[in-house]
């Protein structure tokens, strides 16, 4: 088995690193970070943290160096879905490519570019420490399933979750991946940018009586859109803001971390996603709109010279 | 005729030393910062910039100190109106109050301390340089009228009005100043909390399309409210907005300005006092909500020592 890892950042190396192990898979990571992929070439790529492995995967930044492949694995932040698709979309002539990105959208782009994709959402989470080493911060499960209007097929499918579960990486194979994927999704348009526009950690957030409310309307506009599209939802995001903020009160948000550092944020594909498909099938999420507005704004305000 | 500024800011500064310069005022400016009531009482009040002037207004931070007065001028940011008018409300006993401040709520809270009120909407502004002198930095109208749940007689407001008309402060008695307060209010609110979220100075925030329909939705909803009210404004807050864009296009709101210097806001005013009076009149008010919302944990998270 094949697989290119199309973005190798710090999720992306999660799934490389661990699909590499595997004997019987070949593993292509694709970025433009050039020191990470010479880092991986030279040494291998090493994981710390909740996973302790090295592996070694083909590392590239020109996408001619790969060969066909039976599976992609699409893990970019989502400003950049398309740039990296495009230039991939070879590869996976005959393959089928899975997105595990944030936010709503991604696999409707991929799906322009090459015949079947697959939706998927995962929980695992990391940074690089250095070129070439990634550690894991968050563990937990990944789930996949086809994207409908072109669809993997089910048996595609179930051989990618089997081989990431093999290598470690506990994946379930869905027929639905959208209520894994909303239930993702709206929870994250509902925190992430509350903590990047007020500057609190999370469980100080939920704390303002205010704020809590804002949470909870942003919540209801993204359950509306998921409703409006038939898709059930795995678990209550009201609960998991709750439960976030039991055990990650502190947490800052890694919208927050990226406005601090005048990074673009992934908000397009966040409540951006919430409000495109709200557009769509005429449900209205004036909330999420505001919210893209506003970290849209912050965003050109730290990009500008002045 | 004896009249007494409650809260001798940079407002209150410039009526103060305005209406002081009038052989028939008595004037005393009540506030809590002693080194501007000590420099006021040593070398006079000063005005630069708009107004060029020197006059001599008593000024003191002991209410007990203060004659019973013809009028007030409440000039304290909304955040402090409350506490100023309990300690001064004794002066007031036969007389009537005039609120000249940001927002919406300040009448309701002095008329439960005095017998007769007006509502007021000014123009000119300014800020303290030192300790007994004011730049003022524009220039402007001020009108006043009843408040009509506990009104000053008509007479009385067209006594204040001639009083700082004469002084150099032209002020227009209305029988309705509620559409031009209200203007005032749905302005302010629609861009000033935009450029504390944002960053963006008024004009580059226009610019942002997606920004700028959120201003037009805080706007449509602070037009419902004045509605439900009855109230007809005085101008479109949404050419306000553009004209405002074309003529102080690098314009930092007052309020960013507050939340870089840790200063609390006076948002629960702004778009807490429309989401207040659209809520006791069943008009939703989501957008100004979330603002409000969102302010406030800012705010909250500038004052936390971590």
């Amino acid at each position: 088995m094949k697989v290119c890892i199309v973005g190798c950042g710090a999720i992306g190396s999660l799934f490389a690193a661990h699909l590499a192990r595997m004997d019987d898979v070949e593993v292509w990571a694709y970025d433009l970070d050039q020191q990470h992929i010479d880092a991986i070439n030279k040494d291998g790529l090493r994981l710390s943290g909740v996973s302790k492995l090295v592996s070694h995967p083909h590392a590239t930044s020109d996408p001619d160096e790969i060969p066909a492949c039976d599976f992609g694995i699409v893990a970019t932040k989502t400003l950049h879905t398309r740039a990296a698709i495009e230039v991939t979309a070879r590869v996976f002539a005959d393959g089928a490519v899975c997105s595990v990105q944030n936010g709503a959208g991604n696999e409707e782009i991929i799906a322009e570019y090459v015949p079947r994709v697959m939706r998927g959402t995962t929980f695992p989470a990391g940074h690089i420490v250095t070129p070439g080493h990634v550690e894991q911060d968050t563990g937990g499960k990944t789930w996949i399933g086809p994207f409908e209007p072109k669809a993997a097929t089910l048996d595609e499918v179930k051989r990618l979750a089997e081989a990431l579960s093999c290598a470690g990486m506990e994946t379930l194979a869905m027929l639905d991946a959208r209520g894994a994927q909303w239930t993702k999704l709206i929870f994250n348009a509902a925190t992430n940018p509350i903590g990047a526009l007020t500057g609190l950690p999370h469980g100080v957030a939920c704390d303002q009586k205010r704020v809590r409310r804002l949470i909870s309307g942003l919540i209801a506009e993204g359950v509306a859109v998921a409703d409006a599209l038939g898709i059930e939802l795995d678990s209550d995001p009201e609960k998991l803001v709750d439960h976030a903020r039991d055990v990650a009160y502190n947490h800052k948000a890694s919208m927050l971390q990226d406005v601090q550092a005048g990074r673009r944020t992934e908000i397009a594909a966040l409540n951006g996603g919430i409000a495109a498909f709200g557009k769509a099938n005429q449900v209205p999420t004036p909330l999420n709109e505001a919210i893209w507005a506003l970290i849209e704004g912050l965003e050109h305000s730290m990009t500008r010279n002045d």
